[in-house]
């Protein structure tokens, strides 16, 4: 293959050929813009390196994993001991049930624990224990809301059948008639209602969660004898050291965790409270990596910090000086922000932006900058996001400003997101 | 709680209160003899010990991913090295295109590869793609045959809903003409025909594929136009160092890898040839952990392992070894054997055993004697399975057949695994 010189531009090239579409799912770079790196060589706290050596102050966090820091010793040092033990062996170690321990003496709703390696994993378990527990078919989930890539969950039709979602309907998060009606729709037939703790939808503003509409949920799921499933994949331990509707006073029946639980290690867990312990052992779902015990020695250690330390104050303390700042500049260039959802998770979108062309120019400038922004899924703080890394932010994106002014009258719609626009 | 005094009965009573049925999934014990451990505190090459510090010879090699030995350094330090560098980073390391071209080089059909991180990820991936491929919807799986625990493959049905599985159909394995009647019945609408290497169903001999069938499921694909997945998660890199059927000149569009892959490390792949390229690349499947680069160093130093060590003859070597020394210790006890499919995975039942007291009752003893082998589920042999491991094992093996031997007239059914035999 002809090199270019550039190891970026050749690395994608030799993807191409042996990787479908050059890379897929959610780390696939093709809807960004262009000066966004598809290959890192390397992380630590808050930054990545990209395989050109160039080093961006990420705001994606891995996609959520990474809670702590990139590399953060205490936790690397745990899954590393307990690796050079035993890892993957013919039977789980002791840590599966310190850690089951762990999770239920620190989640309110939990009186117990399964664990497997990524989130669909998760929530897709959730499902089936739901049936098994009610004997129904239906499962409601909010219209829009991620909750994984298996054929029920997908937001991708290729190669999915009606069958794969016969029994999974939609309501409208935060909306209680909606979900009153879908209720109603089933009646006898309700299974779980999947909510996630708040709206952290793809190319949208976030929506924080109506406690109203929260409670309305717990209440119609007693009324139906449905299960509440709150997906806390995404959210879990960046709102709160519990399950993120703790807050709100509304506790789920069951919780699915992944991402930052073991701040990068695989990891993801069911949590169930009794009401559907039988349930949850009458079921078979496995994986021959789920009792991996690196990475559970990973999980311990990370609730530990999040138990002992301020990393949760520190995190909002950060993602609000960002927000704050980022209006700021914004409105100094003469630009307006939407920074929704928690400030530990910003989605930002520009006001007067229909096409993205605004969002999309910015964190591609940014990105040129060092600063690693996502220009339409919600991004994730970490405890590593200290002032020195605030401060190489905020240069980044007042140079991504100055430049987004500049070019303001002559972007253009931007092809790749003409398919997900319409 | 009450303490007991014994590490492992005291884990058990700790589980039973936080995990459903104190342990899931295929690492749960309760199925097995009572001498069998749940819990191991360390593992080193083919040596597992458990939290009382017995030793155990290990057949099981974690059900497949320890190929090279637990904690083989060369492929501990590969990981090692990347995980201080970067793992789950917000973007892929090189490594991933590395690791699909030393795939692409070593498999004869593969032309890409996809990575994700359990086995059901890389079958249920392999499903929807031959249906996005052929915009059909039946699948064709062996009877009995595993092939992952997602709704449409687990082999236990609660929680389970008829849709789940409405477009699975099922072939006796070995019998073309089974498979012929499931393509006449589907005709049109065959997406894929899933076959594993050699029947390896719980309970029951291994049975080797018999080539011509193979060469007739390849035809019936062709003639169907559907892809043919072969299922090499439990086998693949035991039997051959390209996919499992390659030595019968039998290639499959599909090839699903999981298991030994990175010698433990959670890391699992898709493979296809060039015909699925185009619906691969337009499925949305992904997974949090998946694009981890540390499990993907591991992957690429034990693909260079497989290819550059004699670790298959050495496997191959120890296991004919030892089926031939258990045959000679079972006949001298006057018990028979029937040990079946490739002697790198042998499956160990006895002759005149219908409710599996004998098989049952002499692995409880290989237990106790330090030997780690599987009533009913096939084994795994590895690259650290020497000599000096073959000797304490035939101790061990040695010493149940006497055991059993004495015992032989007063045994009794056993009530754990009526409900399996029905």
């Amino acid at each position: 293959m002809k090199q270019t010189g550039n190891r970026g531009e050749d690395l994608r090239a030799r993807a191409q050929q042996v990787i479908p579409g050059g890379m897929y799912g959610h780390q696939s770079v093709s809807l960004l813009p262009d000066s966004f790196p598809q290959f890192f060589s390397r992380a630590k706290g808050a930054r990545l390196w990209d395989v050109e050596g160039r080093e961006y102050i990420d705001y994606l966090c891995g996609y959520g994993p990474n809670l702590f820091g990139y590399g953060f010793e205490p936790i690397d040092q745990a899954a590393f001991r307990q690796q050079m033990l035993g890892d993957v062996m013919t039977g789980p170690s002791p840590l599966i049930v310190e850690l089951a321990e762990a999770f239920v003496s620190m989640i309110s709703h939990a009186d117990w624990a399964m664990f497997c390696k990524d989130g669909t994993d998760a929530t897709t378990t959730a499902m089936v224990v739901a049936r098994a527990h009610t004997g129904r078919k239906t499962i409601l989930v909010a219209r829009g809301a991620y909750h994984g890539s298996a054929p029920w969950c997908t937001p991708r039709p290729s190669g999915i059948l009606a069958e794969d979602r016969a029994h999974v309907d939609y309501y409208e998060y935060n909306d209680i008639e909606s979900l009153e009606g879908a209720c109603r729709k089933h009646r006898g037939d309700v299974a779980a209602v999947f909510a996630s703790p708040f709206r952290h939808d793809l190319l949208r503003d976030q929506t924080q969660p109506d406690p109203v509409f929260a409670r309305a949920a717990r209440r119609l799921c007693d009324e139906a004898e449905a299960l509440l499933v709150l997906d806390d994949i995404r959210a879990g331990f960046r709102l709160a050291r519990d399950s993120s509707w703790a807050t709100l006073g509304v506790q789920p029946d069951l919780s699915t965790w992944g991402k930052c639980i073991a701040n990068g290690y695989a990891l993801s867990a069911l949590l169930g409270s009794d009401v559907a312990r039988k349930a949850a052992s009458s079921v078979y779902v496995t994986g021959s990596f789920w009792f991996a015990a690196a990475a559970m020695a990973a999980g311990l250690e990370t609730l530990r910090q999040i138990r002992d330390t301020d990393y949760l104050e520190r995190i909002s303390t950060i993602g609000a000086r960002l927000r704050e700042a980022l209006h700021q500049q914004a409105t100094n260039h003469g630009f307006g922000l939407r920074q929704t959802g928690p400030v530990q998770m910003p989605q930002i979108l520009f006001e007067d932006d229909p096409d993205f062309r605004l969002g999309y120019t910015w964190t591609g400038e940014c990105a040129r900058h060092g600063a690693y922004l996502h220009p339409f899924h919600n991004m994730f703080l970490s405890a590593a996001h200290g002032p020195e890394e605030l401060t190489l932010t905020l240069e980044a994106t007042e140079a991504a400003f100055a430049s987004l002014k500049l070019r303001r009258a002559t972007l253009q719609p931007i092809p790749k997101l003409a398919g997900r626009l319409g």
